[in-house]
Formats: structure tokens, sequence, C-alpha cells
């Protein structure tokens, strides 16, 4: 018997209703005679309802104590959804993460699986039961409850897969796969089926929410399938699975990503001498603000211009450091667009086919869509315009690309 | 140092505002020098909460799943007091039933304690914390999480003080102690300042729902010494103390107690032959309906009469079952009264006081009070009657006794 692993997150399961489709959803994986191991999220809205709760003592709540709290919201969906698949007739039950063996390092709130005694889950597995798993938490050697952070349950999932040597890995979520672009952008968007990890990766930090970059990053490292499903509809999804040059079909670019949480920031005229990007980026990581982009070039005057993005929230507080710094280094100019999207093709293919970047720079100037910046990466390439540019960006884009075209 | 254990129930931290007046009233306690362990149970409505949600998949839930889903409801609280105690300034630390070592048998729902592992309370007593442990739950030898059963609580915290060799459990409720009889019936009531521990069984056993009787039972067994306190007020409260001769002052009669909540039934004549009590209660049994209070007497005809009482929700089909066994036994008839009160008075003095019963029965007669049953033990005379006459029986026999003196 293969082991299938199934990730149910918050809003399939944030009724009594939609626990029993999910049961019934657990049920058919384990009459196609495969023994299943199933990873919950708590009922949506529960884990901020007890964070409410908190925040009426203490306003900035963290460490040992939270995740003592938070982690309560999974107990209460393995027990609901492992009650559900008794009254259907099946043998279950629930484990939480603790029980289920998940160790992981003591940074709460926060913290990252170390390891996984797979022992307990698989006693009762070889006694012919459904496994229901609290997602999202584990316990740090000396037995404290730890929690993994938002959107720790992906993460759980596959790594309990990869404890398990699962077949697969399905994570059920609110949409049926993942698209070559956002649906609501380019109506030509089309599902993928395969994706590569990487790639997936990619798209996932570009903006793509389907997936935690971690989990992804995980499944990658031990290559294990992960298949990205609707909670809510039949279909096969998108099969993310670590690149394989024999298997797998590989398209030229995959998808179009975008984000439209950046500011962009630019520092003009500044000397050009080593040790110049410390100097302006140092005062901005020491105010906890993550630098996403970095461009740099030097004007025929020798002066360097300095620009970086950030996340839109932190623009003020970047441009209020930058404007210090730029009197220390006596720099000629600090410009700030917080109106501004970045725009990311991403594909395996390019590492193969030369000319991707000109392609779609020539696409871009012939649509009269101006870029301010410009990143690579082996598999991706990002450009960043203005925010009005964007869904004609990513059409064109979409279309150039022929991503419309049977995938 | 001495450790002292407190235990509050889900009235009195059943919002944020008093889990708030608890944090306040554990510092107090603690920065007497003592070193504190806090046992508490589920906000107020909480574990109905939960028991409803579950009630919606299966309206007959029991078992493993049922205590992984209700156990939430104590962790929950375990670290919005830590939480609290923490925000006040102080070193705190949570602690689940299975974290705190609580090891119980496997009878989910209904476990029973079989010993507790101190060493995780004792490592962060000695790093001075204020320990939080969550009351009701504990976990089997193999890690299955259990609960004690409803009120299980006051079993965790005098448990706990056995384990820890505490100086005191104290137990802090809705009431300010234990008194002599219910206040709401007598206004001459006076809270007991010492109760032995086989007195307070009695009473608690007898409808006054103070204590837990299971915890009663293991302070008597291990000598432990639990105090009753009441959350809102000051005071002194009821110390609760295995007798002791030289320290204990022991009165003749310490309380009264009654319990509304029976029904009376009588078989009379059937004929009087060893295993007829069997054939009565044998069928009663088998519906499992406990049978509290037996009477069996002999006519001038030979014939027995057989009278018991049982819960008041089961009178119904107790009547039928005797019914049944009345037509196979031949017996004369059978008589139900559902309108009754048991009233009883206890006191560890009856040992050694002559005269107790007959004075009881003495003043009821003056009062014209009619007795359908009388039973007693070491410490205790109960009797059964009508319902109207609670109020009257109880405040002529309080006065009677004198336990409106100074106590």
């Amino acid at each position: 018997m293969s082991i299938i692993v199934q990730k149910y997150g918050g809003t399939s399961i944030g009724t009594i209703e939609k626990i029993s489709l999910v049961a019934d959803k657990v049920i058919a994986e384990r009459n196609k005679g495969n023994e299943v191991v199933v990873v919950v999220s708590a009922m949506s809205g529960e884990t901020n309802k007890l964070l409410d709760l908190a925040k009426c003592i203490d306003t900035d709540i963290s460490g040992r104590e939270l995740d003592v709290l938070v982690s309560t919201g999974e107990q209460i969906t393995i027990s609901l959804l492992t009650l559900s698949l008794i009254k259907k007739g099946h043998k279950a039950v629930s484990l939480t993460g603790s029980q289920a063996g998940i160790i992981t390092d003591s940074s709460y709130n926060k913290a990252r699986i170390k390891s996984i005694n797979n022992s307990y889950i698989k006693k009762y597995l070889n006694d012919g039961n459904i496994v229901v798993v609290a997602g999202f938490q584990g316990v740090t050697v000396s037995g404290d409850i730890t929690t993994l952070g938002r959107g720790g349950s992906d993460t759980s999932a596959v790594a309990i897969s990869v404890a398990l040597d699962a077949k697969e890995c399905q994570i059920y979520t609110d949409v049926d796969g993942v698209y070559t672009t956002d649906p609501r952008i380019s109506p030509d968007a089309k599902k993928i089926d395969n994706i590569t990890t990487e790639e997936m990766l990619e798209l996932s930090s570009q903006g793509s929410k389907v997936l935690q970059p971690r989990a992804v990053e995980f499944a990658g490292k031990y290559d294990v399938g992960i298949r990205v499903l609707s909670s809510f509809e039949e279909g096969s999804g998108t099969l993310i699975k670590k690149e394989n040059d024999e298997e797998m079909e590989k398209a030229i670019i995959s998808g179009i990503a975008f984000n439209k949480d950046e500011a962009q920031l630019t520092i003009r005229g500044v000397p050009d001498q080593p040790g110049i990007a410390s100097l302006i980026l140092g005062p901005i990581a020491e105010h906890n603000i993550d630098v996403d982009m970095i461009v740099q070039n030097v004007g025929e005057d020798g002066l360097a211009n300095f620009t970086f993005t950030v996340p839109r929230n932190d623009f003020k507080t970047a441009m209020k450091s930058l404007e210090e710094s730029s009197k220390k280094l006596k720099a000629k100019k600090v410009i700030g667009d917080n109106k501004i999207v970045k725009i990311s093709m991403v594909g395996v293919g390019m590492r193969t086919h030369a000319g991707i970047a000109s392609k779609m720079f020539a696409v871009l100037a012939d649509n009269k869509i101006n870029i301010s910046m410009i990143s690579t990466s082996e598999i991706k390439i990002s450009v960043v315009t203005g925010e009005e540019n964007l869904e004609i960006a990513v059409n064109v884009l979409h279309k150039a690309f022929e991503l419309d075209k049977a995938h």
C-alpha cells in the first residue's frame, strides 16, 4: 500500500459541514487502497479569535505561551475531523504535533522542523487507521509546544510526507491548481499541469500565494511530489516535482507572477566607492526592513545611482532613513515611488533558450511600457514598472510567450 | 520555601478581566514567599461550546477523540493566565496535563490519575517560575490525551499537591467556604472553619456541591489539607483535613446536607426469601440506574416491603422496571414518589455521642414532619421526607443542633 498525505487549510474545514465534505474526500482516497495521513489547519478565523483573546492581556504577545494558546486551534480540528471519519464508519485517530513526533527547534511562533519521529504515526497506520495530524505545530526535544508560523501547515504536510516516504503530498486549497498567471488579471490564464519545484519557488515568492515557499523548498530538497488541488472541485490539480529531465515536459516559461506590495527608492549621485551599498542599506536593515531588488549603476559623472525596493508598508520609514543617509553621503537626490509593480517571468527553459529577456523587453517596449528596474536569476526575469501598467503588461507577455496555449 | 497549590474553576476565570484578578491572587501568594502552582479549568461555557460542535457530527460522542477536543479548553486558560502573570512582571510557565506528567489510565472521558511525574513541574519551580497546570486532563503511558470527567480539576489539584508535598491545596470557588447547610434554605447557615475529610465526603456526596468527592477522598488518603476559598472575596475559607485528635476541634454535627434529585420507589408484599433484593434491584441495575438508599422490612403477614431511591431522572424507567418485577414476584403493590428530599446530618462527633439519631427524629416529629426512610452510617444519618418539608426540616434541625452558634 502507498501512503498519501493530504493537507486541508482553514477555509476547507471552516464549518462542520465542510469538515464532513473533507472526510468524504479522505475516505475516497482510502477506498482507492491507499494509507492516508491527513494534515489540517485550524478552522478559518479560529487562530485570530485566540489571538484577539491574548491581545486583551498584552497587545504585543509572543513566545512560548502564544504557541500553547494558538496550537489549540488545530487540536480542535483534528478531533472534529476524526470524529467525522469515525461516524462515517472508518477507523481513525488524531495526533497533535507533539504526539506525531514533529520535533522542532525552540524558535517559538516561527519554529523550524528538525526531525520527525514517525513511529507513532506508523503504529496507528499499521493498525488500519486513517491518521489525522495537527499541522502548523510541533514540540521541542524538551517537550515544549511550538508553532511553525503562518502557513506552516503546508510545511508540516511536506515534512510528514518525507518522513513517511509518501507517494504524494496533496495540498487542498480554494483554487484548483497553479496558473500561468493570476486569472483575475488575465482571462487567458491557464492551469499548469506540471511545474518544477524551482519554478514554483520563484512563482510563490513572487506573489503567487498558493503554497508556502518553505514547503516547496522542503519538497524539492527531499524530492517529494506536491499536488495542489481544490477542496471544492474535482480535477487533477498541479503537480510540483523536482526537475527530472526524462519525465518532465519542459515549458520555456511556466508562469508570470507579480507583486504589488513593493515600493521603490532611489538615491542619486552618490560617490561610487567600495562600501557604499552597505552605508545605504545598513540603516534600512536596522529598521528591520527587508530589501528585495537592488540595482546600482554608475553615471557618466562617476557618481552612482542606487535603487532598491522594500515592502510597501515600510515605504515611509525607508524614505526617512534614506534621506538621512543622503545628507551624510552628500548625495544629490532621493526619489521614492510606492505605485509600482514587480512582474516576473519564471521558467526552467530560460536556461537553455537564449533571448527570453530581450524578447520580454521588446514586447513591453512595443506596448509603451516603461521599465524602471530589471533583475534576473537563472530561471526568472523580473522587471519593475508603474502599477497602472500591470494588466496590459501581464496580458501581452502571457500572449507573446504563448502561455494561453496547451500547457 | 513551601509549595502552595491553587485551583481556580471555570467561573473564576470566565473572562479576561477575571483572569487578571486571578493573576493578582496568585502573585499575592507568591509574594508571601511561597512557590505557587496554579491549576485551572476551562473558561466557563468553553467545554459546552466544544461539545456542541462535536454533537453536530455525532449526537452520542465519547472516547479518545472527545478528550483531544475538550482538553483544548484548559490549554487556552493556562496560556492566558500565564500571559497575564508575565505581563504583570512575573516569571511563569504553562503546562498541559501531559507536560505536567499527570499519568492516567486509559478510561477516556473519566480517566483516573495513576501517578504524577513531578520532575517537569519541579524543574520550572526551581527556575523561579509560577507554574500554571491544566486541570481535568492527563495522558496515558502511551501518550494519549485523557480527561478526568466533570469536576476533575479539583482532583488534579489535590493529586499535584500530593506529588509536590505541598503545604496546602487551595480550591477557589464562587462560595467563601463550606456551610453548615445551604444558606438559601436556612438564613442561619454558618461557614465552617474546620471539617474532616470524612465529614466533607458525606456532605459532598449528599448534595453540597462545593468539592468533588473524588478530590476529597484523594486528599484524605494522602493527608493533604484542602482549603476552600472564594475567588471574589477575602477570607480564610474552610480547611478540610484528615481527622487528627490533637489538632482539630470536633463538632458533634458539622452540617446538614440535602438532595432533591432523588425519587423513591416501594414494592409491597413480596415473599421474604433469600435473593429477593437482587431480583428487585437486578433489573434496575440493567438499566444503568444507580440506587442510593435501600430499606427492607418484613410485615406481620410475613411479606416484605422493599423501598429504595434512584436519581429523579430515572424515575419513570425504574417504575416501569419495578412493575414488571412486581408481576413476576407476585407482589401486592408498587408505589412511587418523585417529590421527595433526602436530608442528611453529618458529623464525626456522632461516633462518641449517643442519642443523635433519636434527637433528630424527635425534633422532626415535634414539627409534624413525616419520615419515609432512614439510613445511617458511622458519621451520617439520612432521612427521606416530602419535598415540601425541606425548608422547615433543615431549619429546625440546624437550630436544635446549635449549628448557628460559633463553629
